[in-house]
């Protein structure tokens, strides 16, 4: 059984796109799927890599592009005011779900506020109510950015997702094979198809 | 009748791609497609986007990602050993080749030459070939590097999809709707239909 490791980040739009479509390209091909948050502003810092927002023209362009991915998938895109958010707090408390045994859920959910519903997933009280909507404990949800183990194993992630080869989000590894981007489902699901014939 | 005005320069290995696909599409959505050389160069200079190969691991990630298009396309990819090659002498003998009613043609002719076949077309000699492969003569297509209403055509074809908020290539344009890259063939696609119905 092949394994799709997701690396996602919130704060990208992409990466929502491709979280919606991801858990049925999984059955389709009979894979396994792996959430493993990481910190895309760490990988841009690491990589040389750059937002779009960066060029003008591109983010100006983003944003008619995401509403017709929305319309072309048929799911919501409401872009956030507070964009691009801080997506640490999250990230960490998605690592607390994870361990909780609710990190899918708490995954989707969290992307879905974000970008789905437009969201201010910097807010403690938006975070509070995506936890509490999987039945993760709000307390510890929070709680997940001061501990120490967290943060060192978001760190760990994003560095590792660095090291095979990521320079953005989202990032999907089936062993050491990378496809970068909500674009890449295809070729995705085109190669777990070969790998399975 | 929808028309795409497809802003192409033969450097893109992208744009290549999108070019084995976009006649068949073209026809199947009743669609004209209009052939529009452009210089990926200046419109980078204009809108501060950079190549792909300026952040390592996205350029290693790039070649990789050409051969999973190849095997989903079923269309030869060769990368070739001159790369970023110069395509300033191609994109104007290109314009001449319109002049000369064989535009799609040589347009055709030129990226399947570079990423099809890996041929080098900062050259004389390979240029000749094309030129010659499509009826068009050579010294003229070669002649056309000299013309100043050819240079001038050129760069008015670069501003003018920088204006329209160009920053990359492949560039589709359904009035002032944009598509950027061959991995949004599927969303043009979409559009060309919900504009037909």
């Amino acid at each position: 059984m092949a394994t799709i490791e997701f690396f996602w980040d919130p704060v990208s739009p992409y990466t929502y796109l491709a979280a919606t479509q991801l858990p049925k390209l999984a059955t389709d091909c009979g894979a396994s799927l792996v959430y493993r948050p990481f910190l895309l502003g760490g990988v841009f810092q690491a990589t040389g890599n750059r937002p779009p927002l960066t060029v003008a023209s591109k983010g100006r362009y983003m944003m008619g592009d995401l509403q017709h991915w929305s319309r072309f998938y048929a799911v919501p895109v409401t872009p956030p005011e507070n964009f691009p958010a801080n997506s640490v707090r999250a990230l960490r408390a998605a690592l607390v779900a994870e361990e909780q045994g609710v990190g899918e859920a708490f995954a989707q959910a969290i992307m879905r506020a974000y970008w789905g519903e437009g969201r201010d997933i910097a807010s403690e009280d938006v975070l509070a109510d995506v936890a509490r909507s999987v039945g993760l404990d709000p307390e510890q949800a929070l709680a997940a950015n001061g501990r120490d183990d967290i943060k060192a194993a978001l760190k760990a992630n994003t560095e590792e997702a660095v090291a095979r080869g990521a320079f953005g989000a989202p990032s999907f590894f089936v062993g050491d094979q990378l496809f970068w981007g909500n674009d890449r489902l295809e070729l995705l699901r085109a190669h777990l198809t070969r790998a399975a014939a």
